[in-house]
């Protein structure tokens, strides 16, 4: 990874109050770069001023909605890198709102992108897109070629935004390249409710003591990637002209059923008991069973591996919410 | 096909005015529906009054945009079937105005399929998709099965207007049925430009006495359907149940280069020639190369296959414009 390229450039995050905006912007920070934020902070959504407490000094914070395509496109200006990460990331509430997720999925994606092709069309966009539009497996693990067939409103929207993207890259030249996120998990993320990962509320049960609920038997099949590898493969390809045009599966070689997920987050030492409960139907309908993903493309051309282990990441993640959770919920 | 199913039964058609609504209307009104046109006349558009001048006392017209979601939703009560045709067609157009093709092609779908969920749950929906949800084939000829890359902004807001069909049937029990059309030519088809598909114009260059353009060396190959054809596959999906949820492929088993193509028409007998000219580049930065659809699983599943042979349909379709060509451009 050329990280230098990132020493003294700006950078705009949008979703930049969210998890792993936050994560990254410290990171940025920390290599020297110009930072600025750009977070609705709407109340279900994942930001949270807090995420950022130790770096605020060192980053610009502008509250404003990608759904605001004035201020985006003045904010656009000047700037080399986008790492667009705002979304609406809960599969329950694209069905409840399918509107509102259209609006920020993918109407705001095009108003962003048709920014950068008029003002800047030097800037290099990092998309964080997400294993849900790949639907129910065919076949696991799950390659970049497998079908995309969403079974939620959120998985058709956020692949018609991750759509834009490459043909913006194709067609107009500007540099953009797609991660289609799996699970991930650590410091900052939503833990109120299960809006952004359902890893969140078992953390919040955990912590609170109450019993983290698994639904169904728990046997369905998930993987994880703990932020700071997210970050990592968010800053490799940004700085990777290799990567322009491409997509990319994150994902870890830790695949887990669900109830062994709770297993061992009772099993921390910070106490906490899990017990299964039938699967809500609102969740039923758009459940994809079993998934994880396959990241030997980004492996092989960019050379990431996730680095940290799961009982490592979850241990840093409880350590975290046990120390903030005030902040949180 | 259970034609009677049709007989009494009350009948909406998006883009009613338009080339294929206007057919699919004119044999509705023989089978004894009672059929209501939505149509927004936007002049750019495909829709034109003249389409219906020999059935206009027979069906109920209601002039408004599928992005009125209030007339939509009035417009939607008590009917039995919807046959939503009514879209932004143009591929060109689509990446000059990127925001009104997600408009009517993305956002007025999920509106129109909101609204059947609140109101009119028991509707049968027949949804005129694209090929152009494709992309550039990696093989041929393309099935249902090949993977959906489109290459333009149309392509990927039909592919997620065609997507929330298909997630309101699975989760909603809303029946739909996706067809995804290949080249649908005849009678009624905007001949004005290109903007609905060039053999409009090169039929209207045909009458006029000026040369047909074939961009590039007129090598790639598509294939076409004639509108008889296309309308009887819509009513066959509409009438059968075991079509719910289901996407299939029109297509021909007349596939032909497009000099070729322009051979026949300057042959029919109505005069005309022919020349090459190199691709406009918004064309060709947007072009897919040769393509033509399997139409396989339909054929097998529902008994469709097309009848009408190019020769024949050209020469009908010729002779119409011929005839009335004076209100179409």
């Amino acid at each position: 990874m050329k990280l230098h390229d990132y020493q003294g450039s700006s950078v705009l995050i949008t979703g930049g109050l969210g998890f792993i905006g936050s994560n990254l912007a410290r990171v940025l920070v920390e290599y020297g770069a110009q930072v600025t934020l750009v977070d609705s902070l709407i109340p279900k959504f994942g930001g949270n001023p807090y995420n950022i407490f130790d770096i605020k000094d060192k980053v610009t914070v502008n509250v404003c909605d990608v759904r605001d395509p004035f201020a985006i496109a003045y904010l656009l200006q000047g700037k080399d890198y986008l790492f667009n990460l705002a979304g609406q990331t809960s599969h329950v509430d694209s069905m409840s709102d399918p509107q509102s997720d259209l609006d920020i999925n993918t109407a705001s994606q095009l108003s962003i992108l048709e920014a950068c092709r008029k003002n800047n069309p030097s800037i290099k966009i990092v998309f964080a897109s997400t294993r849900q539009i790949y639907g129910k497996p065919d076949y696991l693990p799950v390659d970049e070629k497998h079908p995309t067939r969403p079974v939620d409103v959120n998985g058709i929207n956020k692949l018609a935004g991750e759509s834009y993207h490459l043909l913006y890259n194709n067609v107009y030249g500007i540099r953009a390249t797609a991660l289609r996120l799996t699970n991930t998990y650590g410091p900052g993320m939503r833990v109120q409710d299960a809006r952004q990962t359902f890893l969140g509320i078992w953390i919040r049960m955990l912590i609170e003591g109450k019993p983290i609920k698994v639904f169904g038997d728990g046997s369905q099949l998930r993987d994880f990637n703990y932020v700071d590898d997210c970050v990592t493969a968010m800053l490799m390809v940004g700085a990777s002209d290799a990567a322009n045009g491409k997509i990319y599966n994150l994902g870890s070689t830790e695949v887990v059923e669900l109830r062994k997920l709770a297993e061992v987050l009772v099993s921390l030492g910070y106490g906490g008991v899990y017990e299964f409960e039938p699967f809500p139907l609102e969740r039923k309908v758009i459940d994809i069973g079993d998934y994880y993903s396959c990241f030997g493309l980004i492996a092989r051309e960019l050379g990431w591996v996730p680095k940290v282990g799961l009982l490592e990441g979850l241990k840093k993640t409880v350590k975290y919410y046990q120390a903030h959770h005030s902040y949180y919920w």
